[in-house]
This record gives C-alpha cells, structure tokens and sequence, in this order.
C-alpha cells in the first residue's frame, strides 16, 4: 500500500531496535542507516531516522537527521527535560514523533486514566509496572506518562521480572471499592508496529512536534 | 443535612437487606415497614420502599408501593424482560430507581467500557465475574449491565469463591497486547452506601425510570 | 464447645481491636481488661492478653502480662529486632504467640513461596502488598514474613488504597514466564478468627514462644 | 554440549511446531522428517518425533515411530482416553513424552496446587485459564492438568482473548479469604525450549511412558 521506505536506526542491536528492523524488513523496506553500539553503516540518506536508543545517543541522533533533514520518530524513555527541549526545537524545522510508548492500547489507558480521574476525584491512586530484568530505566516511561495524565505525584511501583514485555496497572481505591485500569503486551513486536504506524504518518510531514496519539487521531 | 427518613425494605433479612438497615440506621433514618421470608412488620406507612429481594417478590413490591403511593429503589438481581416491563410501567406513576449495582465505581467502569469499546474496534471481548458462593443468579446483573454497554454478546465466565463481595473484569485483546478495566467491591457496604444516596435523590422526585447513574449525575 | 475465657485486649480502639472484640463477644468471651488510647480499663484479671496496638506499646503490654502471669498474642505489626528478643526472653516464663498474619491462607503462602524458592531457583523474585490507606507501616508485617522465607533481600512494592484489607503477592519470574502466588483478604474479621483460634490454643500451653503456624499444626 | 539431533516435526506449520523449529535449528539440529498439512517431507530417518499438531493426526504419528523405532515427544492437547491408551501402548516398545504443557512454571504450579489442595480442605476453587483467539480446544490441556491434581470435577473458565501465550489461575476461596496460584507464559517459545530439554532426556531411553515432571527431575 504505502511505497517502499529507505529508513534509518539508531538503536538497531538493542531489543525493541530489533523488532523494528524484522517489522519494516517484512513490509519491504530497507535500512539504509544503521547506528548502534557496533558503530555506524551508510548506505545511502534515510528518508527518516527511528531512535530506539538511550538517551546519551539523543545529541548524534539530532545530528543526524539535521544533517540528513529528515523525520525523526525517537523511541528512547528516560529522557530529560532539556531532551525534550532539543526535540521541541529541532521540531520547528523537522517533523519528531515522540511518545514513551508506540501501543495503541496504551493510547487508550491515556484516555480512560483521564476519564477516571475526573469522576473519580479524592480516590486514592496508585500505579504499578512491570518489565524485563535488562530494562534500564525505574519507573518506566510509560508510567511517566500516565502520571503526566493525572497531573499530581502518585507512587509508582517498578517491578523487575524475567523478560515481562512490559505491563502497567492504574489503581484508583477509595473506602469500599478500587477500579483499575491495566495493560499488557504480549510482545515487544506490537511497540514496533506502531512505530512502523507513525512512519507512515511522519514521512508526509513536514515540521512539528507529535505524539503517537496524533499518529492514530 | 437530610431529614430522617421513614422507610420500607423488602428483602430484610439477606445479606444486602441487612447491610441496608445498617447504614440507614447509622444515619437515624427509621425502618417501619418490613418484609422478607420472616413474614411483614408494619410499624407506619414508609415514605420510600427499598427492595433488596429476589425477583420472585416483585409482584408484591410492587402492590406495596402502588398501596402507599411511594417511591421504590429496586436493587434485585435476575429481572426479567417482563419484570423490567412492570417495573416503568409503575413509573409513570411513582418514581422508580433500578440498577444491578450501586457502586460508584461500577458507574464509572461502564463508561469507561464504553469508551474503550469505541476506540478498540475488532478486538477480543471477555467479561469476567467473581462473587461469594451463595449468589444465587449467574452470571451477575451487572455482567449484563456490562455486556448490555458492549451491545453484543458476549463471553462471561462467573467464579464462585468464598464471600468475595463483587470482582468484575472486562478485557479486550489484541495480537500484541490486552487492556483490561476492573472493579473490586471491598464490602457489600458499599452498595448499601449507594442506596443510601439514591434514597436521598428518589425521595423529592414525582414519577419516572431513574438508574444509578441519574443519581450521581 | 470452649470454655467462656475472660481476655484482656490492648489496643481495643484500632481496626484489628474491634473485630477481635466482635468474634470474641459473639463467641460469648469477655473482656475483663482494656487498655487503649483512651485509657486502662480493669474489671477483673484477664486469662490472656490480645495485643493489636502499636510496636511503642509493647513495654506496657509486656509489664501487663507479667503482673497477670498470663498468655500473650501479639498482632502488633512493625516489630524491632530487639522487640523480638524481649518477646523471646519473657516465652521463657508465659506462653506468646507471635505472628505479623493470623490468617490460614497466609501460612499456605508462605509454605507454598518455600517450596517455590526451591523449585524455581535463581528466578526474579517481587512482592507486592496493598492495604488501606490509613496503615502506618509499611511494609506489611506479612511482606517482610514472606522475605523471610525467601531467605534474601527481595524488592517489595508497597500500594496503599481505599480500606483494602490486605492483598499479597509474591512473583517469581524467568525468561519467558511468570509464577505467582497470592493472598487476599477479604476482611479484617478472618486475622480476628485466627486469633480467636489462636487463644483456644494458648490458654492450655505453660510457656514457650509459637507463630500461628503451631495453633494451625 | 549434547550431540546434533537429527529430528522429525509433525506439525511444522502449527504456532508451536515453528517455535520448536527455531529453537532446535537455534541449537544446531536438524530437522530431517516434516509431515504438516503442506505435506511430508523425508531427508533422512530422524532419530526422534516430536508432535506439535492435533489429535486427529496421532494415527499418523504412532506410525511414524513404529515405522522408524524412535522415541516420540507429543504436546499435541485434546487427547481422548483412547489416544492416551494407544501411547501407553506403544510406550511398551519405544519411549514416549507426553505433556500437556512443557513449560518449568506450570510443573511447579502443579506441585503447588497439589501441597495447596491439601491444606485447603473445603474452599471453592476456580481454574481460569486464557489463551490467543486461534486455540482450537477448550478448556486448554494445562486446566486439565490442574484438574486431575485437584482430583475432582472443579468449574473452568475460558477466556480466548487476542494472542495471549497461555495463562493459567486456581483460585483457592474461603468465607474471609482467596488463595490463588498463577502462572503466565511470555512467549510460545518457553514450550519449545521444554521439549528441547525433553529431547535430551528422551533420546537416551529405550521405552516408557514418561511425564514432563519426569524430564526436570
């Protein structure tokens, strides 16, 4: 359906790095760019870069695509404030997708987490996530994110577990009842798909600052 | 705040009936009309009727508040089509409240299931239900209220443990991932604590079909 | 079937107090002696000595038992090393039991994380407990039994929320997959129960220091 | 470590059988006999079968080993009574594998629920298992399992949700408590790995009828 894409990775030997590769390999598009801890491969200029890095790898990979002028759909969690910031203004001239979490279904706990919290006002809250034992960062992006939603400091609980792809409960508890709100992935390849989604949307753009929820709007 | 109210409970003697009583009288509301398989007790004609019975009974709940031109909270679980029918029938005439659940957390994983119905077309639907091993319907009233929401049939599996006062779980699944909504009733109290308001909103109105949700509105 | 026995209770006033004070009236005991918040209260010398208060009221429950030279079930949680070595020393003279969890699902728990410990070795390891909001230590009494089990520092995960009576689960996790075992109480009363089983059990011993695991054995 | 393996698959083209491919071909076997719904395919005898498909295919299975006298692996589920004579027969001559799930966890699990069942004389007891939308039988083979620990007819719940690997509950329930034993699957490729172990263990025996349980012990 959409053409072939020479794309970009950074991040192409870790775990989600892989996933993306298989995804966009199995649709047939190529990777032309490749940086990773094994060091760089040129082939030809992405049309886009994906970073599914650290967040140490951030300043080359904004090198990169302005040097490139191309999208940049970045991956990373564990970013810091003045990450955001570079990202913010690298977006003025070229499209960013960023987002903690590339799951449709974590989109919509986004949501139903903000519809809870409004009716559910004066509850008690709790947030718990669960991940691989590899995993770097504590508490994990996602979690991030829907603490962002609710908008107030709540207790995040990080569980480490063999390699759990990643889970992710919102506990509202009040005196009588709790209502929670919980999402699972079965894998990491569903994280992939989505990012092979939002290629499809950035590669039309041509500046701005989106999230993944933009990408499925 | 509210003025002491005189009211009626049909189904006295259940676990429900007897959580009702309690909460009612801890706010010096007066019980003067009972009945239940022990037999009637008319102290004074109630101002409101709470019913908390089978679905047996309510041809004589009915007769009740036709005779004393009351309001009725209907809380049975395992109406009929025909009794729902009697039931705003009646409400023409005198105000009536029926829900399967009187929880506030109940409320809000209705819409939160709506929404989410919404926004995950074509994904896998399970209901799940967990309640203490006396219940007598299966699968629960507000199952059905659930799967009513999701407007089309839907697997529901009913597990019998112990005296679990209500677990109810609506999951959706995907290839790559689940999310799940859940309610947890940590006492029966709290369904009581739910009649005890709508007692408080039914009281002033004249006729009508109310659910729960009209009275948290 | 038992002997009416005439208890003490220090900490009659707490959550745990009251319930112990329900299973044990409605079994037809008496309370001959109360101390709490709200001060000391001494009909006649009690039989045994129920304690459900705080860790800094142990000095004055220890000095009660041995003025009365009677039995003690201690239920305080949040105990110090060195609480424990005077519990030890006075089990020298009167009989105590202690335990962070009077209820029977807990000691299955806590067999069946013993036998999964040796099963799944060199598995990741998580507990996580959840209970009210109005609890003061943290973690659960009933978590730091568990990691007791375990025999090592293990990561607990400690969620506060509504009046949960008190959920535990012990997580053991490999690459590619996860078992778990958990608790759930569905109210305080089943802790009151076990303590009420627990003085069937003491009343009759001289001396020696037990955990809940002997009243059940 | 263990010499090359040169094996038989029926069920290549099923969700398990590809696992079971990729490990082994991972590990530096070979697969020299194929026999799916495309076909069979015969390079070589192989030295053991192993059977990921249905129970309509074991006729052709059983011949298979008699025709090359090699031990056979079956994790093929929804085996009748008279399926599991036949392999009892045949496991007069040759070894035989049978399990319905080849994962560590659930061997533990079982073992739990055993000590578990035990302990918990007279609670109510729930098995859900949930599992991917394309699962042909229902309840899955492991509840089964669970089942016959338990040692009587126990409700089973079945929830067919996205692609879910496989999860697996008993839920143990008393008037005051639940105790519940859990066990989840990251991947299909945790089973594949369980029969690689097997297949270690099997290629050295002369006959049997044999239990995963008795692959780990």
């Amino acid at each position: 359906l959409i053409k072939k894409i020479k794309y970009g990775l950074v991040g192409s030997t870790g775990r989600l790095g892989r996933e993306v590769a298989e995804v966009f390999s199995e649709n047939d598009h190529e990777l032309v760019f490749d940086y990773s801890i094994e060091g760089e491969t040129r082939k030809e200029i992405p049309e886009l870069i994906i970073d599914c890095s650290l967040p140490q790898v951030l300043p080359k990979t904004i090198a990169f695509i302005e040097e490139f002028k191309v999208p940049l759909i970045i991956a990373t969690t564990g970013l810091s404030e003045s990450d955001f910031a570079r990202l913010k203004s690298i977006s003025a001239k070229l499209p960013v997708v960023q987002s903690y979490n590339y799951s449709i279904g974590i989109q919509v706990l986004l949501k139903l987490t903000e519809m809870a919290k409004e009716k559910l006002n004066g509850w008690d809250i709790e947030i718990t996530e669960s991940h691989h034992r590899f995993k770097k960062d504590k508490p994990s992006g996602t979690a991030k994110m829907i603490s962002n939603v609710l908008g107030k400091k709540v207790n995040i609980s990080s569980l480490r577990l063999g390699n759990v792809p990643g889970d992710h409960t919102i506990a509202f508890g009040a005196l009588g009842e709790v209502l929670s709100i919980s999402h699972r992935a079965l894998s990491r390849r569903t994280f992939a798909e989505g990012i092979y989604k939002t290629a499809e949307f950035i590669i039309t753009k041509k500046s701005g600052f989106y999230s993944f929820n933009d990408v499925l709007a």
